[in-house]
C-alpha cells in the first residue's frame, strides 16, 4: 500500500528542446537523499503532454534504472485510448515501474461519464501487469471523477488508489468514507495537504515537493505525531508559494523553484514560456519569505507542542 | 469573539404563505435547549430573499424578542444597495441583535469586484452600530470574496469575522494565514467543518445544524478535545446528510428534515416547491441511516479514543 | 404584439444618491424623439436592484404618466417570491404599464429548475391584468431559461414573449423554432441582434439604445428592407460599443456614454462605482471612432447597396 | 481562398478496434459524390485523439491518395508541443494536405494565454509547408482563442483562416470585423451556420455534414442567393439533429447517423461506448422528423421565395 509524499518530477531540457538526462541525474540523486517515498515520472509536472511517446518510454525506463529501487518510482501511463494506455503502462511494468499513474480520457468532454471513466479503467486494470492509481486532474482534463465512481473501482483489487488534484475537500472526504480500506486517497496538491490527512488520507503527490521534499515530509510527520498546531503552521506558510509554482506561474514557476533551490529545472518545453523576469522576482522572493519564516517556524517546533 | 456553532435557523410557512409565527416559536424554545452557541435569523436558509423588508424586520425582531437573550442572534442584513443595507442593519441593531451577516451584493456581477466590495463593506460597517460579519456565499450570489479582500476588510474593527461557504479550502486555508487576529473565520457548510477547525476556524454557521445541532456542536468539542479520529469518522458520516438538505434538495429538504426531528418545518414559500415524494423517501431513509450510524458511534466513543 | 426596438432606461441619481426625477424627465424626452418602438423602466440598466420596493413603484408610475403613451412602456417587475412578483405587476398595471418584464428568481440557485420556471411564470401570468415578457439574463442572475421551458410556457396566452440576453445563438434559434406563433423573441444585446433577426427575433431590448437609439433602430431596418450588406457593417460595427457599455463597464459606462450624447447620466447608485478616469477616456475615445466610423457608413449607404 | 462547407470525416473502426480502411474508401467516394468543398481528416470528429501517431499519418495519407484532389483535404495536425505539431504538419504536407487544421495545447491550461497561443501558431505557421487553419474547438480543449490574438495571427500570410467552435457569435462577429481580409472565418458547427453567414463567414466545417453534406451545402447556397427565409427554415430545422450528433450523443450519434443514412460509421473506438439502444431509437426518430420536414421544406422552396 502506498503512503507518505510523492513528488512528480519536473523534466529539465536542453536549449534545442531535447531532454537533458545529465540535469535529470543530478536531481534524481538530490530526490533520493530526501525522505520522500517516492517519484513519478510521466506526471503533469514532468511535461509528459509534450513529450513523444518513444521519449515518454525512454525517460521512463531511464528514471527506474538510474534509482535502481532506491525510491518507490510510479509511472504516469494515461493515454486517450483503452489500448494505448494498456500498451504503455505494461511497457512501464516491464520497465520496472511500481504502480502507474492513469489520468481519464478527457478530450471528448461532453461524452466523458462515470460510465465511460468506469469501463476504461475496469478495462485497463485487468490488462496490465502493474498496480493502478488513478489520477483526477480536472484543471487540466477539464473532467472530474466522482466519488461514486471511484467507489466502485475501488473494489477492483490491481486499482490501489487516487491522486486527487480536485481541491474539493467534500470529495475527498466522500472518497475516504466510501473506498475499499486497502485504496488509498492521496492528495493532489500542497494547498489542502493537512486537511486531507485530518480526514484520513494516506499521502500525497505533490509538486511542491520538487523544492520542498522535507517539509512536505514534515508536515505529514507532525500530523502523526499530533502535533497539530505544528502542522497548521507550516500548512498555512506553505499555501502561498505552492499557488505560485502550482497554478499561477505552473511549471516555468516550478523550475525557477528548483533552480533557486540547488536543482536544475531549467526551461520549458515549447509552447511553454520561460517565466517572466517580473514573475521571476516575485517567486524567488516569495521563496525567500518562506525560508525565513520556515527557520522561525522550526525553531518554534523545538520549544511548543501545544494544540 | 464569535466562536462555535450557529445555525441559519428557518422560517416556517402558513399554508396561505405567510409566516407561521406559531411554528416559529416552537422551534425556537426547541433549539434554544440544545448546545448551538447562537441563531442566524434571515440566512440563507431562512428563505430571506422570498420575504418582503416589512416581513424581515418584523420576524428578525420577534426572534430576538422571543430568544431574550438565551442565545446569540445574527440578523442576516444584506441588501443589494448600500443605503438599504445599512439602515436595515441598523434597523437590527435597535431590534436587539448581536451582530448582522451582511452578504457582498452581487446583482450586477460583471461590475463587482475586490475594489467595490471593499469600498461596500467599509461604509456598511462605519455606519451602522452593530458588529458586521460577511457572508461569503458564491453558490447563490455568483460571486467570491477573495482572500486578499477579506484579509483588508478584517482590519476595521467594526467587521469581526466571515462565513465563508464558499467549500474552497485553500482560500480558506488563506485567509486564516491573513486576517487580523481578532477577526473569525466560521465554515459555512458542515460538509468541511473539521478540515476547518485544523486549519484555525474558530466555528460554523450550518444549515445542518438546524435537524442535528448537537452533532454538529460534538464535532467541535471532540476537535477541542483532540479526539480527532472520532471527529474524522463524526464528519465523514455527516457529508451525505449535509449535501442533501443543503445542495441537493435544499431548504424543501431541510424542512423536512426538521419535521422528521420533531420540529416544525413545513412548505418552502413559493416559487420553492415542497420536495418531490421520491426525493423526500430519499433523505427520510438518509436520515434514518445517520440515526443508526449515529448510535453506534456514539458507543464506540465510549470505548476507544485513539488518535 | 410586441416588435422594434426598446431601450432599458437607465435611472439617474442625484449626489445624494436619491433618484434624480429632473434629469429622468430630461431623457424621457429626448427619447421620445427617436424612432425607439418603446422604453423598459426598471430593467437591469434602471439600477432596478438598488431601488427600494416604494422607489420601484413610484418611478415606473412617474415614467408612464410623463411618458403619457407616446412610447410603449414595459415595467421590470420580477421579485424573487411569487407573491411580491404578482403584487407588483399588478401595481405596475393600475398605473398603466403595456407589459411587465419578469425575470426568474435565482437566488436560490440549486433549486431552480424547469419545473420551478414554469410553475414560477404560469402562476404570475394567470394572477395580473397585464401581458408579460420573461425576462433571461444569465449574466446577472447565475441561471438561464431553456428554451423547452419557454417552448412550454409560450403556450400561456398572457405570456407574449421573451428578451434572451444569454447570447446563445443556438437557444435563440430553438425558442424561435418552437414557441408559439404569437409569442416573440426578442434580442436582449446589440452584440448579436443581426444574427438574432435572420433567425426571425421580432425585435430587442438593447442597453445600448439608450444612446444609440437610432442607430439600432436603423439596424432593424436595414434588415426588413434586404439590405443585409450594410447591416452586416452597421452590427460588426456596434460590437465594440457595445461591449464597453454592457458587460466590460456596465451601468458606470452606459452612464457616461449617456452624458456623452447629450442625455442625463450621471452617477450610478452605490455599491456601483462611478468609472474610472481611464476607462472613461477608453469609453469616449471608442464613441468617438463609432461616431467617425459611422458617418462613413452612413455615406456608403447612399451609394451602394450589394447583399 | 477557402470557403463552403468542410466536413470533419469519421473515422470507421473494425470490431478488434483496427481503422477500417475498406468502410472509409466507401465513405470517401460517396462524400465525393456531393457538393461537399472538401474534407477534414484527423478532426476532432475523426476521433484523431484516439489513434496513434503512427496511425494518424498512414491515415491522413491514405485519404489523401484516395481522393486524389477530387476534393480538397484538410488534415488536422495538432499535438501538444511545438515540435511535434511542426513535425506532423510537415509529414502532411508532403502527404498532399492542401491545408493543415491545428488546434491550440490546451493540456496545462492555466498557463495557456494569448501570449503563449501567438507564440506557438506563428512558430508553427513559419516552420511548415502548407497553409495553417487555426481551430478553436473551446469544448473540447476548455481553452479559448480570442478575437485579439486571432486578429494578430491572421496577418501572417501563412495563416489562412479559423475555424471557430466556440459557439460565441459575439466572438465570431469580432474576428470577422477584425482579421486581415484574405483569412477566413469558418463556423465550426451547424448548430449557427446561417448566423454566421449573415456576419460575413465564408464556408463552415460541419460534424452534420457528414451525414447531411447536401442540406449543409444547400444552406449555404441559399444564403447567398440571398432567400433568407428558406435559409432561415433549414438553418431551424438543422439545430435538432445537429444537437444530437454533436454534443448530445457526440460520435457515437454521429457514426449511428452515418449508417442511418448509408455510410459506414460502425463503433466508436474505446473508451467511447457504444450508443446506448434507448439513445439510438431517439436519433433515428428526430432523423425521420427531419427527413420528412425536409421533404416539405423542399417543396416549400419551389414555391415560395420572399424574404
Amino acid at each position: 500500500m502506498l503512503k507518505g509524499i510523492y513528488t512528480p518530477i519536473v523534466t529539465p531540457f536542453k536549449e534545442n528542446g531535447d531532454i537533458d538526462y545529465e540535469s535529470m541525474d543530478f536531481n534524481l540523486e538530490k530526490w533520493i537523499q530526501t525522505d520522500l517515498d517516492g517519484l513519478v515520472v510521466l506526471g503533469s509536472n514532468g511535461e509528459f503532454a509534450y513529450l513523444s511517446q518513444e521519449e515518454k518510454l525512454e525517460l521512463a525506463t531511464h528514471v527506474i534504472m538510474k534509482v535502481d529501487k532506491r525510491k518507490k518510482i510510479i509511472v504516469g501511463t494515461g493515454c486517450e485510448s483503452t489500448r494505448e494506455t494498456i500498451k504503455f503502462s505494461n511497457q512501464a511494468a516491464q520497465a520496472g515501474a511500481d504502480a502507474v499513474l492513469v489520468l481519464p480520457p478527457h478530450y471528448y468532454k461532453k461524452s466523458m461519464n462515470d460510465e465511460v471513466f468506469f469501463a476504461y479503467f475496469t478495462e485497463v486494470a485487468n490488462n496490465i501487469d502493474v498496480p493502478l492509481m488513478i489520477y483526477n486532474m480536472p484543471g487540466n482534463t477539464g473532467v472530474n471523477l466522482t466519488s461514486s465512481v471511484i467507489a466502485r473501482l475501488s473494489k477492483n483489487k490491481n486499482i490501489i488508489g487516487i491522486k486527487d488534484t480536485s481541491g474539493d475537500i467534500i470529495q475527498i472526504g466522500e472518497m475516504l468514507r466510501d473506498v475499499d480500506k486497502d485504496f488509498v486517497v492521496f492528495a493532489g496538491s500542497a494547498g489542502y495537504l493537512l486537511p486531507a490527512l485530518c480526514l484520513g488520507a494516506k499521502g500525497a503527490t505533490l509538486a511542491l515537493a520538487n523544492i520542498l521534499p522535507e517539509d512536505c515530509c514534515r508536515l505529514v510527520q507532525l500530523y502523526h505525531e499530533n502535533k497539530l498546531a505544528e502542522a497548521r503552521e507550516l500548512q498555512l506558510k506553505m499555501i502561498e508559494i505552492n499557488k505560485l509554482v502550482t497554478g499561477v506561474y505552473g511549471i516555468p514557476g516550478l523550475k525557477v523553484g528548483l533552480d533557486q533551490k540547488g536543482y536544475k529545472g531549467g526551461l520549458p518545453r515549447k509552447p511553454l514560456l520561460p517565466l517572466e523576469q517580473s514573475k521571476k522576482e516575485v517567486l524567488l522572493k516569495t521563496l525567500e519569505e518562506y525560508d525565513q519564516q520556515s527557520s522561525w517556524v522550526q525553531e518554534a517546533f523545538q520549544t511548543s507542542s501545544d494544540h
